[in-house]
């Protein structure tokens, strides 16, 4: 029997898919310097582990470009510009290049102003914040960046039953001595790919993470899928959800508030809306005092006395980075429904998908 | 049987118990202005229902400028400005009047450069967060402060059981077109007030919010009275706490990091490690664009049919924002416990209690 490629894993070399996605952007019309910055986007989110976030969201940029959805000419408007503010019009660009070219403007604007923000509306989809998060810091900035997708909605505010928010995550990245902290979650308890996931596999939350449409706390996914209009709730769930609540108001006003564009305005596809900001430490106490308290804290956590059968307690985005070197040196696992998806692309655009350095079969 | 006038409550009018406090911290040495602005915060906390951060706080406070952990006299020192960025050193001088006085500041330099953001070591304790929140937001601008204790830690790391981190918590507020909002959440499951006083009554929190030294959940908040060790989780508990973990983490790089100060500076006393940063939406998309935005979310929020037998969704602060004007108008209510103290700390310095209005009892 020919094993099934689609429950296989193979490993690539990064270098390699980075190429192959830029080159499959490009096939699409893509100019070349923004397709180099999603496909970089996407493999990092793969070498980082985020496989949600990462080459598996390729095949519907690419759709989404055929649509015309995802824009590829134009730069983005300049709403407004007020030295330590700037306000983009995204008109649906490339996430991953608008999201570079908004961080390397506040980094800039950091530098001389102590903070640098962008808004923007009318994103496209960003992929993994977390790799937004690693190059900020290790430029020793710190990132703050917080998303909502005005077409989404999955979460109700809490105390109610219909879906209105995002998951909306907030991120942000800072510089240690050693590797770079990266925190990256969504206001809600848990997201739509865990929840999407186990809907179709039939499994269960592990508690009572969301709420049917009469309002009833349920572990079961089905809820949230079409009829059933249950919801996700907010971070803190059903005894401390004003909280996620709370943070979901806060992630929405940066976001849509400040980019005046979001759930309001009709017709919305997908795509995001983005508060970025660049925070320069050197500009406040300076980055030797920044990294020391941080340092310290970092020590702190891991040397921690773990919970009983816990491992060693973690710094949020260490495991990303050492995954990435690995996957670096050792090549970049992709899981064979990427794969498949990503072959048919590569046959349409005739675009060569680079041959696996190995493949192993559940 | 004489009434227990610890188990009273009592209404007084606003202006009489400002002008108390204020006249208190007065005798206690504080110049007059700074003592104007810490009675008004303080009174605010009780007239927003956050009685555990209005005037119970004020003995502490007096206690300290007799102890000398609380200066009165000074200015604070900058550090460092960089236009859209300062750094003060607060030299643990009164925290509301610090807290004001950065807020204007920062007002002021995001009129101008759209962000205005001011980092503040050794602040003294600044009472209840949503005071300022609803300050800021009626001048239509957005504020973002976020406030760390570096003496204070009853909070693990997620999957580590010794405290490090405070309950830190963060706030923001911004305009609609009706009332603003005000989100004031600690990035811990729940706070040290609420678990302190359970503990006096030998009450049980609603849910496994706590490990014990040994890191197991329970409900029991004696875990945490000396010489029991346990520790409050962080937001999301025993199964998404690693969430709350990465917003602590956020708050201390915010905090600690770019002010230089924290938990690894040695005899740390009660205080806080502020950050302060108000966003001016019309530097962004304007003001009337970003009360469009909220405006549709607010009246998505409030028009949410609620869950089964729940009140009408709310958005956080107006319950708070409704209170103050009904207690402006009708009188403050007192718990007994307070008028106590005070009446101890009026008679100590020579300063009558007001009236009350009204008595009751249990």
């Amino acid at each position: 029997m020919t094993p099934d490629p689609r429950t296989a894993t193979s490993r690539f070399d990064a270098d390699a898919l980075t190429g192959f996605a830029q080159a499959l952007l490009v096939a699409a019309s893509m100019p070349d310097d923004r397709a180099r910055d999603v496909a970089g986007i996407l493999v990092e989110g793969d070498l980082l582990g985020h496989d949600t976030h990462g080459l598996q969201l390729l095949p519907s940029y690419l759709a989404q470009i055929e649509s015309g959805d995802l824009t590829v000419q134009g730069e983005p408007v300049v709403i407004a510009d007020h030295g330590a503010a700037l306000t983009w019009d995204g008109l649906r660009l490339p996430g991953p290049w608008l999201a570079l070219r908004a961080i390397e403007v506040a980094s800039a604007r950091a530098r001389t102003f102590g903070t640098g923000t962008v808004s923007i509306r009318r994103s496209h989809h960003i992929a993994c914040l977390a790799t937004y998060a690693r190059r900020v810091a290790e430029q020793g900035l710190v990132l703050l960046l917080f998303s909502s997708a005005p077409s989404g909605s999955s979460v109700a505010p809490y105390g109610g039953t219909r879906a209105l928010f995002s998951p909306s995550p907030l991120a942000i990245g800072f510089p240690t001595s050693a590797d770079p902290v990266m925190v990256d979650v969504s206001t809600s308890i848990t997201t739509n790919g865990l929840t999407g996931r186990l809907a179709r596999e039939g499994g269960r939350l592990p508690g009572p993470w969301l709420i049917d449409e009469e309002g009833r706390p349920t572990d079961d996914p089905g809820v949230l899928v079409p009829p059933r209009a249950g919801t996700i709730l907010p971070l803190g769930g059903v005894d401390a959800g004003h909280k996620g609540y709370g943070l979901a108001l806060m992630v929405e006003a940066l976001t849509a508030g400040l980019a005046g564009h979001g759930r309001s305005d009709p017709g919305a596809r997908l795509g995001a809306t983005l508060f970025i900001q660049v925070i320069d430490p050197q500009a406040f106490s300076g980055l030797p005092a920044f990294r020391e308290q941080m340092d310290w804290v970092a020590t702190a956590c891991v040397e921690n006395p773990p919970v009983p059968g816990g491992d060693r307690v973690r710094l949020p985005g260490w495991r990303g980075v050492s995954l990435r070197e690995q996957q670096l040196r050792g090549g970049v696992n992709l899981r064979g429904s990427i794969v498949t998806e990503l072959s048919q692309w590569a046959d349409k655009l005739g675009v060569p998908l680079p041959l696996p350095m190995e493949t192993t079969h559940d």
